[in-house]
């Protein structure tokens, strides 16, 4: 019989690290850190290992983490959630995402994704009889590496129908971010309107240039209808960790639990206790993380600069686009296999974060999480090209 | 607007911790255990944190947790499944559940569950829009304390749309146990159709009395069309890791990864290496699971025979049903949470894991996965009934 999901094949980051490992190529693609996770991090999840907590944790989440997790937000954002009604811990963003969808979209609901966009959403749209409705970033007609929402264009694609609105800030994979004036103009969009919004933040502290992350939880009409969904992965250097988040009001999260409870039911245990003790020990760890990437950026970006690519703006996050018109005519699905295969760089093509890719779009996806000996390596193998 | 999933409250196990922590209990509720995990288990996670192991797993899970699997099954049940093509790693058993149904039910399909069963069956049977198809277990009009499966009531449930059937041993909450002659009707009755079958067999290393685990795995036909689905948290006493997986032929493992790899895509890194190492090296652990439980049984029944509750024959698992109607006329529900709150021992009522449950079924449900300190402590309030 045909399959429920006919149209997925293998995540995009699954193929290139595998590419990537067959060819012995420098792993640039998925998303990742190469360096240490936080020592500190690391014996505090022994230690609850050590003193016996290895049994399964409350399913929304132990409370100390939850806690941290609330005054983290008071801290960073000014406002401090509910961490008994408000916050449900998760096995990474990823199954939030998933959760928070299944929790509300209904068969025949449509949901407003904006693309480029992770390449999860449509699927979990899909799983929950949902329809992902596909508004592009940047305005009609207009550069392709332009990512700024185009509000109007996003107003346009409303019905009746429509259940959810999908954000991501900063983003994957352009790193740009939401202003103040998108913010305003979102809350607008939504006023009078029964759409719940869901905000996938998972690089809020990679951010730049002194720029603020507007996450919607600083901004109560938003939030008060949202799930703000984040996590430690990025953070903490740690995306194999799988600890993640969901903010949301009391209703949304009662039916958010409804799924989480009977999907995973719960999240390993001595990793919750052991963010609920960094968190709240080391908040310099994650104000320091802007900066720390930034240097990176800026160091991968004046190495780019030598090659044949060319590197995008990089407001947040830790990917740098480059448009690699100057050295192939290839789509870019092709020259990402190109690349890993011939010169030994993997990188993530765009065009699988598109219902329908911009024509003729020649942009690939650098990862720069990395160790400056690894980004060397590449740096040299990309000025071959 | 009306919720998705308007029947679904908090899950018992959540309920009845609470209380059993609100009023000071033994906490015989929940099954999970209250010793230490094996030593080597906490050191193999250490050093695979240590190692840098701290990044995203390939979504299907560690090539060499894959291949660990493979072995034991071959060991255990004389089938190794290919690890590549067959064996994907979740975040606890629960989440492969909910993978498998979401992975093959469709609007409008029936699952035929086996009553009493796991209370998130039927969740997730609805969220992915199918129908449950409750049959209980036992001969119709016998002894609701009888949990063997009658094939023909099952038979008498199947119709056109019939797209799984769950079934669950060794059987959580009763212990009761498929034999050879179960595994002949189910596979006569499946053959010629084209129902899929999911086997929950957390509990396949706790059984007694020299009696065999009948693993789907053991049985060509109906491996061929099945989920098997298992974890690590029972045989190594580690509820809280949440390391689950999914055995089944290729056909189905790939509509499996779909979901799985936009659920969660990917389980914590560290510890699934740590269960590498484990398996492999510490065959006699889960070999000797049984005789370890056994003795708990049996010194648990001993003591419960000295009070007014009695006990049921344990074949598997680790939860004793005691019959209460010697103590009082309470339903299930209410005397589970007047002995929580009054005598400081918490159960769990069987009720939960029925569509209709039994009229007039005296039973609770105990776990016995403790030491012996707190089956002592919880004997000697059990006394005062
Ligand atoms: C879950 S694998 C993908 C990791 C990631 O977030 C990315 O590379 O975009
Ligand atoms: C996931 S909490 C429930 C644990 C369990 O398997 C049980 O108590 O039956």
């Amino acid at each position: 019989p045909e399959t429920k999901l006919p149209k997925v094949g293998t995540t995009i980051f699954t193929v290139m690290s595998q590419l990537a490992a067959e060819h012995g190529a420098v792993n640039l693609g998925q998303g990742f850190p190469d360096f240490a996770v936080p020592e500190r991090l690391v014996e505090a999840l022994d230690k609850a290992m050590r003193n016996g907590l290895n049994q399964y944790a409350p399913s929304h989440g132990l409370p100390a983490l939850r806690e941290a997790i609330a005054a983290k937000a008071g801290r960073c954002y000014g406002h401090r959630p509910d961490a008994d009604a408000e916050i449900t811990v998760t096995s990474g963003a990823s199954e939030a995402i998933f959760d928070a969808i299944h929790a509300v979209v209904r068969p025949g609901d449509e949901v407003i994704v904006l693309d480029p966009c992770y390449d999860c959403y449509e699927p979990a749209i899909e799983l929950a009889g949902g329809i992902a409705v596909h508004v592009p970033l940047g305005s009609e007609g207009g550069d392709p590496a332009d990512f700024a929402p185009d509000w109007s264009r996003i107003s346009a694609a409303i019905t009746p129908r429509t259940r959810m609105l999908m954000i991501n800030t900063p983003h994957n994979p352009s790193g740009a971010m939401f202003g103040v004036d998108d913010i305003a103009q979102l809350t607008a969009l939504l006023r009078d309107t029964g759409i719940v919004l869901l905000s996938d933040e998972v690089y809020e502290h990679i951010v730049f240039d002194g720029a603020r992350h507007e996450s919607v939880l600083r901004h109560r009409e938003l939030r008060e209808r949202a799930f703000v969904i984040s996590s430690f992965g990025k953070t903490y250097h740690c995306t194999g960790w799988k600890v993640g988040y969901c903010i949301a009001p009391p209703a949304l999260t009662a039916e958010f639990r409804k799924v989480h409870q009977y999907n995973t039911f719960c999240t390993f245990t001595p990793a919750q206790a052991a963010f609920a003790e960094m968190i709240g020990a080391e908040p310099e760890h994650y104000e320091r993380l802007g900066a720390f990437y930034q240097a990176k950026r800026d160091r991968f970006r004046e190495q780019l600069l030598t090659t044949r690519l060319q590197p995008l703006p990089v407001p947040g996050g830790y990917f740098q686009l480059v448009d690699y018109s100057a050295v192939s005519d290839l789509d870019d699905a092709a020259f990402c296999r190109w690349l890993t295969a011939e010169h030994g760089v993997a990188a993530i093509p765009l065009s699988p974060f598109y219902e329908t890719p911009p024509a003729g779009q020649r942009l690939a996806r650098l990862c720069f999480a990395k160790n400056e000996a690894t980004l060397d390596e590449a740096i040299a193998r990309l000025r071959a090209l």
